[in-house]
């Protein structure tokens, strides 16, 4: 098919249709439009040699290329819409340096391996996904850049948060970029639309040993005024700090809320127990567990509360109930309680409602990732315009394009502009950038 | 005079005029107020049992207490206002424990010392002063409580800065009383009126290797959004971000700030220069010098840039004109830069601005200190309400009592109730507590 002597490649379909999924499947419309979806060529580079290989020879047929990692996303970002080759990374799995607590590595590196290495050196990683055990970093990069440690450090799209990569590009001969600073932002989420990434420079968090704490309150308002005052509480150094409606806990395996409560889930500093403990007392929640983070991440049977967090959260129901999807959201930074009652208040049945305080441009809000009893599309955006109505921005998870899914998250910049230059031919991953897309039609 | 032998003790009157002033000088108004205030005996205990024997001693006798450490307060916190002891803690520099991020410390350890005995350890202190290298800890918890650091933590007031105390009591005996959490309040901030600290549990935050760095600008507002923009930053970790009117900088000793340009300090890690660069450069700002903080601390003969700052401003102007005095605000949180400018504007002559960017509550603000030039007191609260008109929040230094000038910075809890209960004879530095003064009228 292309002349790839040398490199790791596959034509078997069973593999192929593996590694052309990800976690879309979450949003019963992304399941109609991509399922069967398929590359024609998995082939897994060993290095940036390999991987400059394969787009000229993909370049040369005429092939689109879509890059994967993990294969955690839950947008689709990996699934080849016209087939092609999928560029598998999880082979380049480089930990090159760690100096002044800044990481180079591979793109290809599990978030979890990342920070395995980067502990015992005293640093750890700003943010990771709720799926830090099985994502990549590069497609956090690509695909990803929000979760946990966004209550302290935003999102990958903060200045300062991604420091530099070394992107492949589409060109002829392909060639490789080295951005630093705002220079990169032309490849920060942008689903490998710009450039295979081959090399990342992140900035680490010197590491803290972070306690999960699960905290349940008879109402869920309290929990939500509890979780936003923690949020505030500058002198408890925190990693996350979610709220979950008493019908989502029943649904996390391992961890024993009280009946009929409203959940706080929240990962703090050992230093920060005295005063978590007056702050929940003052909203009249009760600690009923507690665990080391470390700890429950490196034991395969345990589970690190993140794990009940972020879009693990609907992956937690989805386990036993296929009948739900969920959204992305932010509420407003003024009025953000009264604006998340009145979304409960709009949808006190088919909602459930799960929030995550985080920051944005240096402000703290809370983002929302709730699930929702799916019945139809139509009915889907009915409860987006109700968040709408409401003050909030929405991420739609949705859709396949970063324009349409991206909503607040986007990354500023000419990112247009860079993949005209980058992928004229627009074999990168095609169908994923709308501004492209319109723009060649 | 009173029976402590075996306590160090002097009545020697060129001591006791020293160890009965701090920098309460700084306002003309409390240097005629103060000025002459002189205890009659000076007592330096070494330890916990020696502090309780001084305090049954002063209070047999009917004798007042005042409390102090490095004596480098601006508000008169530690000048016996009643004659009597003054208890010179200084003696007590234990640093007795570090586990869990968690330091306990005597409360006349000095704040340089706590560090560099911390820092080896991979912890540092979370906010300290400008008088970093001469004010004691206990000092900072009874009379300070913000300053660098302050735009990541906020102030000691947060709830979990200030995880615990002991303290010895004006009782019948003294006592002394174990307090954590939230019941540390009554003496948080109370100048030594609510007991004298003897012990103190301090949440430290993860050592990172600080880089003071200069930035000119032509023009004070594109430096203030300059400043502001880093603050919201949160990719860019930071210790301090403070902005100064260009005719501050000249007496800025060692800091060679371009000719009539406003200068902006900041102090952040490594990892964090390419992004300050690419916003710097957003502002057309320049930067012109940089230094390691650490280095910068341990030679006597240099200047971390933290000591340009907070209320080292003032003294590095007080030093060659005595001319000036200053203000402590606290700008709105909404409209921040807007108030900034309408202040600025107010004042074009005789205020010359400096604020620093801190976080209260959780939100972002700025706090002003600005030098004043001295014409008399009815002019200083007339320039008092021009920045309340423009919503500013004023903390009084130009008063003794803590209602009276801490303002945004009162610890909140009830601490005239505390007062009754330990210091019913009200011999715990008296005048200093407004509303037991007044309780007792």
């Amino acid at each position: 098919m292309l002349d790839l002597g040398g490199i790791e490649t596959s034509t078997d379909r069973a593999l192929l249709r593996q590694k052309s999924r990800d976690f879309y499947w979450y949003s019963p419309i992304l399941k109609a439009l991509l399922d069967g979806k398929c590359a024609d060529l998995l082939a897994r580079p060993k290095d940036e040699a390999e991987v400059l290989r394969i787009l000229a020879a993909a370049r040369a047929a005429g092939m689109p290329v879509t890059a994967r990692g993990g294969g955690t996303g839950n947008y689709g970002q990996c699934v080849p819409m016209q087939g092609g080759v999928v560029m598998d990374l999880s082979g380049m799995t480089g930990l090159l340096s760690l100096r002044d607590g800044v990481a180079e590595v591979e793109p290809g590196a599990r978030m979890v391996d990342i920070d395995a290495w980067a502990r015992p050196q005293g640093w750890e990683l700003r943010l990771w996904p709720s799926t830090k055990r099985t994502a990549t970093i590069g497609g956090f990069v690509a695909g990803g850049g929000a979760g946990v440690g966004g209550l302290h450090h935003g999102t990958l799209r903060e200045r300062g948060n991604l420091l530099g990569v070394r992107v492949a590009t589409m060109q002829d001969p392909p060639a490789i970029l080295d951005l630093d600073g705002d220079r990169a932002s032309p490849v920060n989420r942008t689903y490998g639309t710009t450039g295979i990434i081959t090399r990342i420079r992140l900035p680490l968090t010197p590491a803290q040993d972070w306690r999960d704490v699960a905290v349940a309150f008879a109402d869920f308002d309290d929990a939500a005024r509890c979780a936003w005052a923690l949020a505030h509480a500058d002198g408890i150094a925190k990693k996350m700090c979610a709220v979950f409606d008493a019908r989502l806990p029943p649904f996390f395996k391992g961890l024993e809320t009280p009946a009929g409560q409203a959940l706080l889930l929240t990962s703090i500093t050992p230093a920060g127990m005295v005063a978590l403990r007056d702050l929940v007392g003052d909203h009249r929640g009760t600690i009923f567990a507690d665990q080391g983070m470390a700890a429950a991440e490196a034991d395969p049977a345990a589970t690190p509360f993140y794990e009940y967090c972020w879009n693990h959260t609907t992956l937690q129901v989805l386990k036993r109930d296929r009948g739900v999807t969920y959204l992305q959201c932010r509420f407003p930074f003024e009025g953000t309680l009264e604006s998340l009652s009145a979304v409960r208040a709009r949808f006190p049945d088919e909602l459930w409602m799960h929030t995550e305080c985080v920051r944005f441009g240096g402000r703290l809000t809370m983002s929302a990732l709730p699930v929702i009893r799916w019945t139809n599309e139509a009915r889907l955006y009915e409860i987006i315009a109700g968040f709408e109505a409401e003050g909030c921005g929405i991420a739609n998870p949705h859709v396949v394009t970063i324009e349409e899914g991206s909503g607040y998250r986007r990354v500023p910049g000419d990112q247009l502009g860079f993949k005209k230059m980058v992928d004229p031919l627009g074999l990168l991953n095609p169908g994923k950038m709308k501004s492209f897309e319109e723009d060649r039609a």
